[in-house]
């Protein structure tokens, strides 16, 4: 390859850059509020939690997105039982499904032909592909954007933050602490980022018995709200470990669509009305 | 920077990794089995799975070895109780800590002087720190090494696997159709980069209520077993769900470790015999 070739190609590549960063923000300007649900591990409930915060939300009237942008096990679209691919537009602009009155849902399994196939790529391909999957959206004008991030603390995380401009973190952990280790990371991470940090949600706590009514601390307990404490980050609550919660979303149905009450239910909804209290 | 030093360059990158190529082949050429512990999403109890692995083996009198590889959630040094720094001999080798008589572990954490800061390195530089990682312990012979491989299905396994040539996997699931899901994508992985499976581990199985004996299917159940059976993959067995196992861990001493009887503790012994005669 020549020198000359070389440096166009660079320039073209500059180009498509600066017209994606147009179309970002294009995208996000109708976007009120931005929250990324993140976590420092995997399996925390992190997707879990982001469908019952976006069909909470919905739920008190709020226009709301929710958006999975994890490459390698996206799980929204089963979690809120949105089947088939995405339409896209005659600008090639992915359409969002809607579900119910107030919510539209976008999962990267829905642009997948084969949901089973394991997706390999390699650093510098995943920002691009997120980058771009972020632009092309038309969500039209939300009050809140929910989005599903990647766990840990590398590439995919950091793309996100770095191209949702604005945008405020939700930290997702279980009480135990192996898990709080991880959840640490996941603090400094938005502060060398400087993505400011809405508060710490406990997930997996206690655990009811439901043939005796005894309660059983499965992943230990208060691990979370110590360490929201210890880091200066606000503690937004403990949801208790509910095996319908778990049911539901293999279901397709997230518990906080309605028709449940109970602990789980309760202690979600005191949790959104945190979060909404604190943006 | 001239065409000549760009081509010199190119020529010491290369030479550079034929020298990490030989020590790579070196350090593995001592170890029997190579065992890559592995699965689609986090929290599934993987990392707790490989310690209870290792410390079984070498209860049984395999001289083996424990690597945790997990760039941005490494907690084998904290699920082994291993405190500190490891030491480097004279030729720049990492020297594994000790942990009773047949046991040795090596852990990322234990290179990083500040536990909680969060790594933010990008695809490239991953799979290079990956590469020397493997290539730089000095492990002597063993009869079993086993890899705690960061979960998913992008760069951190994939350099995992092309590094440790000869690697078998064991993968480990919970029993929930959206872990299944991501293991479908691990099985698929692995056959796309020719791994052997040895086979497949469901974990957070059955929970028996300590107070009134009641078994809860916390993440529902036998998932794991027809996905394995439906992939065409060996079924290993199911472990169930026990706190003590979650308490074990954080205090730093494996549930294997020893004077522990139980339901976990047999299942364990169960799936670690067919991990053995399966090689």
């Amino acid at each position: 390859m020549t020198m000359k070739n070389q440096s166009s190609q660079a320039e073209n590549r500059k180009a498509q850059m600066e017209r994606q960063n147009k179309e970002i923000t294009e995208t996000l300007s109708h976007i009120k509020n931005k929250i990324l649900v993140m976590s420092g591990k995997g399996g925390v409930g992190k997707s879990s939690f982001a469908s019952n915060l976006a069909v909470s939300l919905a739920g008190k009237g709020f226009s709301t997105g929710l958006l999975d942008v994890d490459l390698h096990g996206p799980s929204i679209a089963g979690m809120m039982g949105v089947k088939g691919l995405l339409d896209v537009n005659e600008d090639q602009q992915v359409i969002p499904k809607a579900v119910g009155d107030h919510l539209k849902v976008v999962s990267m399994q829905s642009l997948m032909k084969d949901p089973d196939q394991a997706v390999i790529w390699r650093g510098p391909a995943k920002t691009g592909i997120i980058r771009q999957f972020i632009a092309d959206v038309r969500w039209e004008t939300l009050d809140f954007l929910i989005v599903d991030s990647p766990p840990g603390t590398g590439d995919e995380p950091l793309s996100v933050a770095q191209t949702i401009t604005g945008a405020k973190a939700v930290i997702v952990t279980t009480p135990q602490d192996v898990a709080l280790a991880d959840v640490r990371k996941s603090i400094n991470f938005c502060r060398t980022v400087n993505l400011e940090i809405v508060g710490l949600v406990e997930n997996m706590g206690p655990f009811a018995c439901p043939c005796c009514g005894e309660t059983v601390e499965l992943f230990k307990s208060r691990g979370g709200q110590v360490t929201a404490e210890n880091m200066g980050v606000t503690f937004l609550g403990t949801l208790p470990f509910d095996p319908q919660v778990v049911k539901a979303c293999d279901e397709g149905t997230p518990i906080a669509a309605g028709g449940h009450t109970g602990p789980f239910v309760n202690a979600l909804d005191q949790v959104v009305r945190a979060i909404v209290s604190s943006l």
